[in-house]
């Protein structure tokens, strides 16, 4: 069934009802509770609450029995218009509407009964609590009020109303799916990643078979850009304050940077982007138009301050792998190389088989004055040129008005997580305003200066943010080419196997294959289950016949048929699956 | 000519007086000088001084022309024993000489005396100055009163005498030949790297022919290491200075980290090494003594306080990549694992052309039992297996007693730079501590619990200073593997022959070549000379002759002969040429 603007709609209005039924039944349980808000959200809804002590599993039980009990009830919601004044007089007792109210204009005021427990509420809500009964509590967290650190620590509790029982059930389902995938998950079972207190907070290890599928991903996008023309540099990780003066992210960017290291004379810090080095990279030699574009790319170590609540696995970290690149290009290729960056997203994407993603082209809102670098021309010019690129490519794209950056427009690809966040995979921006800050020129045919063009982009974005991605939406299924391990060779009995399978496992690992031998004193079966699960691409058992016709008996992840083969069809299979990269 | 004790004490004795000689020279010239120090040095000599003003270009030709003034009067050296009293009372109005006589033992004390100048010295010394007539004076810097940057700022001039003119002249050419293939020289002509203010001291930055030459060094190892069964992780940079309490290299070596970063609750530093993070990858896991050995690897970004004097191009920097591994192996599986590692060390110094080096195995002082970690028997037992694997390999090593690390006994092998500095290239540890440290453990046989050893071990030691090895070894000639361009491609006529060029850079390419289309317009003899100039390996002339037979013709680096073959010869030639590593 698919989502429509009115299914969300109804969603919406259910699970702003429930939120109220929940406050309903916690009251009856808690009297003291003093609730805070208690909003419909994406995913359901929550309400957070001061209850004088955090939450249990057993108090969630107790809420969802009370919620049932008063849906045999089946108050009506009662809708009650009052004054400001009348309003503070309610909510006396709870300081959070009390600041909720101060902060309204003087006028009428709309509360909401059901049964006993009455909110500050705008509606609409349902008829009566009936309607509800299709729910589910899911789970409890701490929240701040108002979500700052420095006030009141609150109880939060999540829940969901769907509109049938079939409808939950599927929610539940999805939510369960989701949970399994969740690349936090993943990453444990895979060996993908760990963090330690030791380290520090969202500052990922990478472990090896973590390692390798990063390895792989930044080997295969820098290849893939050297034969495209870019030209790799590595700059260090830290840089004086000074240059983040010049490039003027200091004053809008500082609070998202590590704190500042004083050396000898210099104040150091380590970078949030690396944009303002391969400005210095491209300013330490002469250029000419002829040399123009410049393709500046690195594998750029990056460190931005995270609140430690938005940490998340190795999706949100404080220490990040960018597929970064500038381009330094003429106003006059602008078009033909933005089309070339959307083109190596389109064949990257391909490769990867991302497919559930979609474009955004940010542009100005042309009323705004004062949020835009102030050049109507070159705004014109340059939106108009991406519009065109992304028309002519036939890429379907949405205009979001009002969310380009400072210094020009951009274009991002969105996609969504388990978890159901929307994030920015890849990004290409025109930017303007750095070449000036950091009096950048090329010599133009009349052997003048003039002032080139930068396009930042990223592929795919940060590899830890990639590599979440990559495991939530393959679940853990990766293609060969990116598998950690891509051959497990079992040997049937270690006694007479072991040297026939030693000799496989050279040979695989000779044609570049990652593979390697189980001998564990484990029953075959056993093994066999173990790699399944451990979503190893292929497994081959080596026995008796294998070792007398020097073949090898293979299983395809998933499958339960045995094939067997000599074993160099089984390295020419192997060979073709890893380079049609599926 | 070999370089005998005998000689190296002569030049030494030379040297010594010429230190002398100058001084004397100074004194004529500038009557209020106060020297401090005039020591004869490996190189030559120098002698440090106020001279109340910083040197000048003109103060050297000036200095010079009167130490052959000197030596035309040819005055004797002058031996002369006085006391203590004595002594403070002639070098009563120069405080560097007062403080020295001041730390000297009550006694007899030494004066030579060479014209009007009289130095507190033990000698020897030539007899008279006409023996010291082939001198040059090289070079002159400030230097700190006893190395303390908290002390008098002196003025230090570097000198060398030789027995000779012959001798004399060799030694200056041997001098720029050095400054010629110093790697900060050689590393700006070949667009390496470069440093920047607004980065920060001792931070260089990769330029794009650096960087490809930095990523197939990384590449190179790191492959290689993986063929070997190590296992590659990635780990963050930073860490809790908690991690570096735990491993205890706090205390010692905190004054080579950089400054703590306080954020949240946690107090983060950069890593001067990555010993601890592998250890907790290490400890990630359970381990049987069956998986041993397991070798964690990694390209490893460290970084480490050096004294902003005593950084040096890419020789000596604040942040660092270091090819690093540690292998945690059982005990009885040390000998092996050194061994492993020593023909290792051996494998990639064939590889990379590597001939001068000598191997340095540190031993503990059996008398010190204060520095060493206090086991006697594993000290013994270690020692031994060390040098028994060297034995074994037949390789020719000195042993250095009391010069092993706290926590076990080392190979080192070391170098010397353009700039005469020894250094350690590839170093292999053992470590009995950090295990104790972060208790490590492995199930043994029994069932039980076991301690591993650790080898630390770096092959290429830090990319940084490899780099610069390489550059002044072969005096930026890398071999055709390493060569950051390895063919440019010369249209004779951009109208005519450019197609051709370009099909022909695009077949090198496809065959993984580093190649570009030179199509500028100039000369084509200029052209030629400045990619030979830039050491590029291999140098295409495309003509009517090779568009019509579609052909090449090449020039080899550092000859004019020019060879026609087909296109498909040379990619071949060249493939066999990359894959032989010459």
């Amino acid at each position: 069934e698919p989502i429509t603007l009115e299914s969300k709609e109804a969603f919406h209005l259910l699970n702003h009802s429930g939120a109220h039924l929940m406050a309903s039944a916690i009251l009856n349980l808690f009297p003291e509770t003093k609730f805070a808000i208690g909003p419909a959200i994406e995913e359901g809804f929550y309400y957070d609450m001061d209850l004088g002590r955090n939450i249990t599993d057993e108090d969630l039980k107790a809420i969802e029995k009370e919620m049932n009990k008063v849906i045999s009830a089946n108050p009506t919601f009662i809708r009650e218009n009052i004054s400001k004044e009348k309003a503070l007089e309610v909510f006396k007792d709870n300081k959070f509407k009390t600041e909720i109210i101060n902060e309204l204009e003087d006028g009428t005021i709309t509360l909401y009964h059901l049964g006993k427990f009455t909110d500050l509420c705008s509606g609409p809500h349902v008829e009566s609590a009936v309607k509800l009964r299709n729910f589910k509590l899911l789970s409890f967290s701490s929240a701040y009020w108002r979500g700052d650190q420095k006030r009141e620590t609150l109880q939060r509790i999540y829940g969901v109303i769907q509109s049938s029982k079939e409808k939950l059930e599927e929610h539940l389902k999805m939510l369960e799916d989701a949970k399994n995938r969740d690349h936090r998950k993943l990453g444990k079972e895979m060996d993908i990643f760990f963090t330690h207190p030791l380290i520090g907070a969202g500052l990922p290890l990478w472990l090896p078979a973590g390692a390798t599928l990063k390895r792989l991903l930044e080997r295969y996008i820098q290849d893939k850009e050297i034969a495209l023309g870019y030209d790799h540099v590595y700059t260090p990780v830290l840089a004086t304050t000074s240059l983040y003066k010049t490039s003027g992210h200091w004053d809008h960017y500082k609070d998202n940077m590590f704190p500042i290291m004083k050396m000898d004379n210099e104040e150091l810090v380590l970078r949030p982007m690396n944009c303002p080095h391969h400005m210095l990279v491209y300013k330490n030699s002469l250029h000419s138009y002829k040399d123009l574009p410049i393709k500046i790319g690195e594998l750029a170590h990056d460190f931005r301050y995270e609140a430690s609540g938005a940490l998340l696995g190795i999706e949100r970290v404080r220490a990040m792998c960018q597929n970064d690149a500038h381009l330094f290009v003429r106003a006059d290729q602008i078009e033909e190389e933005f089309s070339n960056v959307v083109k190596l997203i389109l064949d990257v994407y391909k490769d990867m088989n991302i497919t559930k993603y979609s474009f955004r082209l940010s542009l100005r809102d042309p009323k705004d004055t004062e949020k835009y670098f102030p050049d109507d021309n070159m705004w014109n010019k340059a939106e108009d040129k991406l519009r065109q690129v992304l028309n002519d490519l036939k890429i379907p794209y949405e205009e979001a008005i009002g969310e380009a950056a400072f210094y020009g427009p951009k274009l991002d690809v969105q996609i969504r997580t388990a978890l159901n966040h929307e994030l920015t995979l890849s990004t290409c921006q025109l930017d303007f305003l750095l070449p000036e800050r950091f009096d950048l020129t090329y010599i133009d045919p009349k052997g003048e200066k003039a002032r080139p063009v930068v396009l930042h982009r990223a592929i795919l974005g940060t590899t830890e943010r990639f590599t979440a991605y990559l495991l939530e939406e393959t679940k853990g299924v990766l293609p060969t080419w990116l598998s950690p391990l891509q051959v497990v060779v079992l040997p049937v009995n270690n006694e007479y196997h072991l040297e026939y399978a030693k000799l496989v496992n050279g040979l695989l690992k000779d044609n570049n294959i990652r593979a390697k031998v189980d001998f564990r004193d484990e029953k075959l079966g056993y093994k066999i289950r173990e790699h399944q699960m451990a979503k190893v691409p292929f497994t081959l058992v080596i026995g008796d016949k294998e070792l007398n016709e020097k073949s090898v008996t293979y299983r395809v992840r998933g499958s339960r048929e045995e094939i067997n083969v000599p074993i160099k069809n089984f390295i020419k299979l192997l060979e073709e699956e890893i380079k049609s990269k599926r």
